[in-house]
Order: structure tokens, then C-alpha cells, then sequence
């Protein structure tokens, strides 16, 4: 296994927004979205062991906490998704709404961005341009990447590049003869580098994928469950309605519970061309773990608070930004904020080896965070949702001075 | 979703080898083998509680549980199989395995029966021929389907037969140019109906698919942690060292864990091929689960007690048969046994519908149980593995009561 830092992390114990390595030192989480409503969330725990002790088993006899769950989950979301298929990781749920949507065009070909992640599969692996496998039962040829957006260097404001790009990819997958399924895109576009988009940007491309009968599949994995702040799903801040919502990581505080929401109609073609069955996949315990985190996010107004705690983010990046000309841009959406490092503001050079001593520096202060985007030079800070005002001015503060060291040591 | 039985039932709680349902009622479980070492067996609810109130993350920080783990594990294999990817689910380990002998033999066709189930996936569901979806991506293509072994109706005393069906199978898809990468089978051929083998059976299989440079795939997910009595690992009953081998459901006990054991050879070529990382897999709560499976197993000597049971089950079926003509055949291996029912001794008639009425009285007298097999008219009678002799005497009682019962309403 390849593992994070220059040195790893040997993690013994968690709890909130703090982990513990081995030799008692403490860290904070500034990266972590699994544990989404904190480490060891006590509700969450007690759910899981509560439940563990009671009963576990398959979905082939009734139980009511999977329909407990899907109700308060589809509760979530807007007409016509409503209806739901629980399996255990993101790249399950994945790999499920491709084929739904190859059911639902009787086509096949996907389309994503070049700078994207959605799982590991052989079908859903593919997706990912970085990691296109040497091998995979052909699957390669049925997708098409598009330039993924780019707010800092690519002018779209309002999402017209962006459905251009996707209309070509149609085009050129119809003229290829494979045709064209659907678009996959998380919504906050994550592993892109959380460009900065104004409200209602996907929908010129959400549009351009209608007209051509695709079907529209947003990736929550990383950005549900309100860590955009301003909505309980991204996609609800993109001015969008997909045909499926897949979702994962955080849904069960790191217990192995992931799954995708549909319409009826979709499901119902989906469930007529596969006899579809997942042995763990709603499993008593996986549901009371995922409803404690739903009941834990609600009760304690964690949506609202990552909107609050984003916007402080921001303006202490910012002020940042002011200090450091090494600060190109400042990004944040919710509770996922980030700066970018560039060895030039007029070119925009990508300060890559920067950004990764910065990482590695950060880690050494006790300061647990990434980067990611398109050139990796961007920090990923993405905490579970408690972490609070007193944890982001630790972030900060400490980010200040590891920034000036870095120069310094330059 | 669909369930179990004409009248579904409603469990509520576990404990061992007892469900019970939402009145009350009291039910022997005689059919998962998912709560491998009984239902919320204490040292399993234990050991998820601990850690998830400790630490829960993922595998790119360093974390003892899964070393420990995987050394444990690996000890109770053959050399070269030393080596482990851990996964949430059977079906993400058999995917693996797929693009694993793809990865090692530049080719794609795979071997499966036509009687088996490996898994959800969009490449996995292809190989159950059963459930050939409509839509899938065109991987159809890949897939070859063998006739299933049969003991009771296709003599192949020594597995000659299966070995030269695999061989044609071979052949046709070198003809075909799509090439011979695996043959996959569950060794126990659980989902087949688990027929009468002696021991060594699947060499001559093995034989053949090595000549031809393929890769010997065992799906160890039902048959494996000790649940074939005489070996932990039913390969080992057949004389086999497969290539890779896939393990699931009894593995964390109901807790999705899931994974592969390979050799340093294939990992590495798959790990060039494949960035592959699993969010979940490999996670401190889900090796703790599994480690408190393995232990328990061991501690317990749960595979001797497998082994002892399954020989009692077997005699008793045996004098059910004695009194019963529409007993067929008898069959068993370790704690997994069950009776074929046919019309007419000679002709071998599966008695379908009678099967299917002695599951669903066996139900209404409290006894969990199914059918399976080419013709499913199999009991399929696969416990938990501490099923002991009283259980024993209470299934065979009551299945003696309800064979009279049925017949005696036909």
C-alpha cells in the first residue's frame, strides 16, 4: 500500500477532530471528510454497537431500519429521487449508476473529467484519467474525459465552456458509434480542485446532456451530506436535478455504507435487466450507523456550521493571500477550503513542490491536511464537520508560519 | 427489493444459532453463513465496539490491525499466497481477481459454471449465467460457461469430465481471439449443489487451465474460514494451490470485510497496473472484526466441530433417506450438507415444487433454511458454525415431520 507523507502517520486513536499517533502526539484532522460528524462520534458508536449486539444480517428478511433510513434519506432530496439501493463502498454505488444508465439509453458511452476520481471497479475505474489502467477488459474505449473546470485559470463563469466541452464529448462519442449514457461529475468538483462557481453553473451542462438523452449521475461521495455548507447535496447548489446521486465516505463515519438515489422509473429498468443483490449492503448495523450520522448532522445544525465555518475560512485564506504573493488563489465551498501555490502570479506556474513541503511541514506542526487539482499544488483541507472556530485558528495560524518557513528555507 | 419465502420473515434479534422475529418467535438458523461464528458472537460485537470507539480510518496511515491481521490470515495458507488486499465485499475481491489474471496474461476470457454466483459488479455479475444481464458494458463477450459438476446425475468420479469441459472451453476462446486469462470456481461448488467430490477432485481442472497459461481462481467466499470440516480453506480439499483466492461473508461476521490472498508475483503485476486504494478496506474496525472471527475460529476449533457436525448431519440425512423415496441423494461437506428431492429414483425428476413447499413449512415450524443447486430442488442447510448436536436433532426432527407432512398433503 502506498501510504500519505514523505514519513507516515501511525494513527492509534481518534476523537472529534483530533487523532493520536503512537507516540502519544496529537494531531489535528484538517483532511479527513469519512469521519464526517467527528472520530469516535459517541452517537454514531453507540448505533453501531448497539446494533452489532442485537442483530445483523441481509436484506432478504424485513428490517425496519433500512426503510427508516431510506425515508429519512430520500427526505433529502428533491422530486423524483426518492427511491434508493444501499451497497458498501462509493465505487459500488458507481458502478451500479453506469449501468443504470446504460439500461436506461442502451448506450454506453461515460463521460468525465480528465482530473477526477469515482472509485475502483474495473468498469468505474476507468474513469479516473490518472489512473487509466494498462488493463481492464476494454471498457477504456466507452469513455471520454473533458477538461475538467478551472476557475483560476480557465474563464467560464457561467458554465457555457464547461457544456461546450461535454457537447463535444456527445458529439464525438455519437460519431464514434458508442453513443452517449451519461455524465459523471461530483458536484463541488472535488478532486479538481473545488473551483470557484457561482450558483446554478452545471446547468448548462446538465442541459446539453438531456437534449442528448444522457443521464446526469452526480458523485456525492465527498460532497453530500451538507459539507457544501448552503445545501444538504452539492448538486442542489449547482441549480441541477440528476438522475442518480451516488454517495459514500462520509454516510456512516467510516462504516462501510455507501449507495446512490434514484427515481422509480430508473430503478425499475435497473432492477428488470439485473437480478441486483448486496450481501452487506443495508445491513442492520451499516443503517444505524448511517442514521446516526444523519440524526448527529441534523440535531446539531452541522450544515449551517460548515457554511459559517467556511466563511471564516475564507477570509482568514485570504488575509493569507495578502501576506504571500506565493498565494494564487484562495478557494472554499462549505467546509472545503483551500489555497493554491504559484511561483508566479501573472503566469500561474504551479508551485507543485512547494505545496508538497508545505503538506509535509504541516504534518510535522501536528497539522494533518493534502492537496489535490489539476496541477496537485492546491491544499485539500477538508475536516470532519465539528472542527470549530478554535481548530481553524490553529489551522491558520499554523499555515502562516509554515508558509514564511517554507519561503525561508527556499 | 425481493426476500426470502412466499410470507416473509421480520427478524429482530440474534444470539448464536437463534433468530428471533418481530413477535417473539423463536427461529434454528440453518442457512447463514454470513454470522460465521453465530449471531452477535460476543468476541466479534466486542472487538467492533472497542475500535470503533479507538480509531477508525483508512489504510494511508499506518495502523498495526491490518498487519496483524493479514500475517494471521496468510499463516493458514500455502506458499506462494502470502500476500493480501482487503476489500468491503466478495464481489470487489472477485473484480480484483478478474483484472488481476488479466493484468498477468495479457487476455480476457473467463471460465466460470453455469450454475454459480461470484458478485455484483458490472464484470462479476457476468459470471453467473442465471442472471446474464441485458446491459452490462458488452463483457459478455469474456465470459464462457462450463456445465456445473453434478454427482448425482453426471458421473465424473475423478474430474476428468470437468477438466476436459474446461479445456473446450479453453479452446473455444483461443478460436475466438479473445484468449484464456481464468477459470474461477467456489471449490466446495456450494451454489451448484455442492456435489460429491473426492478429495483431488479439481486437479485435473487445474491441470488443464495451467497448461493453457490461465490463472486458477477460488472464491472461497461461502466455502472458506473452516466451514469445509477436513481443511480451512476448501481448495485444500481439492488439491489445489489456486492463484488467487477470494474470501467474503464470514469473514468479519456480518461486518462488510472482504479481500484476496495472492502471490508477490500477481500483486505486484497488478499493482503496476492498478493504482487500486479502498476507502474502507482494510479499516481498524473491519480487521478487528475479522480478527475476532479468526481467533474465535481458532480458539473454538470451530473447523473440527464443522467437520464432526457435518458427518452427524450426513448420517442423518442418510436414514431420512432410508425412509423417504423422494430423498434422492445425500450429500455434505463439512457444515454445509443438504438432500436433493426428486420425483422418480430412476428418472432423477427434480421435485421443484415439493422443495420449495418443505423450505417454506420448515419456516413455519422455525427452521431457517433454502434450496439451491442446477435444479434447486437442494435443501441448501449451511449454518453457523457452532450448530451443535441439539440443533442438529431439532432440524432432522422437524425436517423428518414436515417431508411426511408434505407428502401426505400432495
Amino acid at each position: 500500500m502506498s501510504t500519505f507523507y514523505d514519513d507516515p502517520v501511525h494513527i492509534v486513536r481518534g476523537e472529534g477532530v483530533w487523532l493520536w499517533d503512537a507516540d502519544g502526539r496529537k494531531y489535528l484532522d484538517c483532511y479527513n471528510n469519512v469521519p464526517h460528524v467527528g472520530h469516535c462520534n459517541p452517537r454514531v458508536v453507540e448505533a453501531i454497537c448497539s446494533q452489532a449486539s442485537t442483530l445483523n444480517t441481509h436484506t432478504r428478511y424485513l428490517h425496519e431500519g433500512i426503510l427508516d433510513y431510506v425515508e429519512r434519506l430520500t427526505a433529502t432530496f428533491e422530486e423524483p429521487l426518492k427511491t434508493a439501493i444501499l451497497t458498501c463502498t462509493g465505487s459500488e454505488a458507481n458502478d451500479i449508476a453506469l449501468r443504470m444508465a446504460e439500461a436506461m439509453t442502451g448506450k454506453r458511452g461515460i463521460i468525465a473529467t480528465d482530473a477526477t476520481y469515482h472509485g475502483n471497479t474495473t468498469l468505474v475505474s476507468h474513469l479516473s484519467k490518472s489512473n487509466v489502467p494498462e488493463v481492464g477488459f476494454g471498457l477504456g474505449q466507452y469513455l471520454s474525459h473533458v477538461e475538467a473546470p478551472d476557475s483560476y485559470r480557465i474563464a467560464d463563469p457561467d458554465g457555457q465552456r464547461f457544456a461546450a466541452k461535454v457537447q463535444e464529448a456527445i458529439d464525438d462519442l455519437e460519431q464514434r458509434g458508442i453513443g452517449f449514457a451519461a455524465l459523471i461529475v461530483c458536484p463541488l468538483f472535488l478532486n479538481e480542485g473545488f473551483p470557484t462557481q457561482a450558483e446554478g453553473w452545471l446547468k448548462p451542462a446538465a442541459e446539453a446532456v438531456r437534449r442528448a438523452g444522457g443521464l446526469l449521475i452526480c458523485d456525492e461521495v465527498q460532497s453530500g451530506f451538507g459539507r457544501s455548507g448552503s445545501r444538504f447535496w452539492a448538486h442542489q447548489k449547482q441549480g441541477v436535478v440528476p438522475d442518480i446521486v451516488t454517495m459514500g465516505k462520509p454516510m456512516g463515519n467510516g462504516h462501510p455504507v455507501a449507495g446512490l438515489v434514484t427515481s422509480t422509473e430508473i430503478m425499475t429498468r435497473f432492477r428488470k435487466s439485473f437480478r441486483y443483490f448486496n450481501t452487506f449492503g443495508g445491513n442492520p448495523v451499516s443503517t444505524a450507523a448511517a442514521m446516526a450520522v444523519l440524526e448527529e448532522l441534523q440535531e446539531k445544525n452541522l450544515q449551517a456550521h460548515a457554511a459559517r465555518m467556511g466563511k471564516l475560512a475564507r477570509e482568514r485564506l485570504s488575509q493569507l493571500a495578502g501576506k504571500y504573493e506565493i498565494i494564487g488563489d484562495v478557494r472554499q465551498s462549505g467546509m472545503v477550503f483551500g489555497a493554491e501555490f504559484v511561483l508566479d502570479r501573472e503566469t500561474k506556474e504551479p508551485a507543485v513542490a512547494f505545496t508538497d513541503r508545505v503538506v509535509n511541514r504541516m504534518r510535522e506542526r501536528g497539522i494533518i491536511l493534502s492537496k489535490l487539482g489539476r496541477h496537485k499544488n492546491t491544499l485539500k483541507i477538508r475536516p470532519p464537520m465539528p472542527f470549530a472556530e478554535e481548530h481553524l485558528d490553529l489551522l491558520m495560524t499554523t499555515l502562516d508560519a509554515v508558509i514564511a518557513e517554507t519561503l525561508e528555507a527556499a
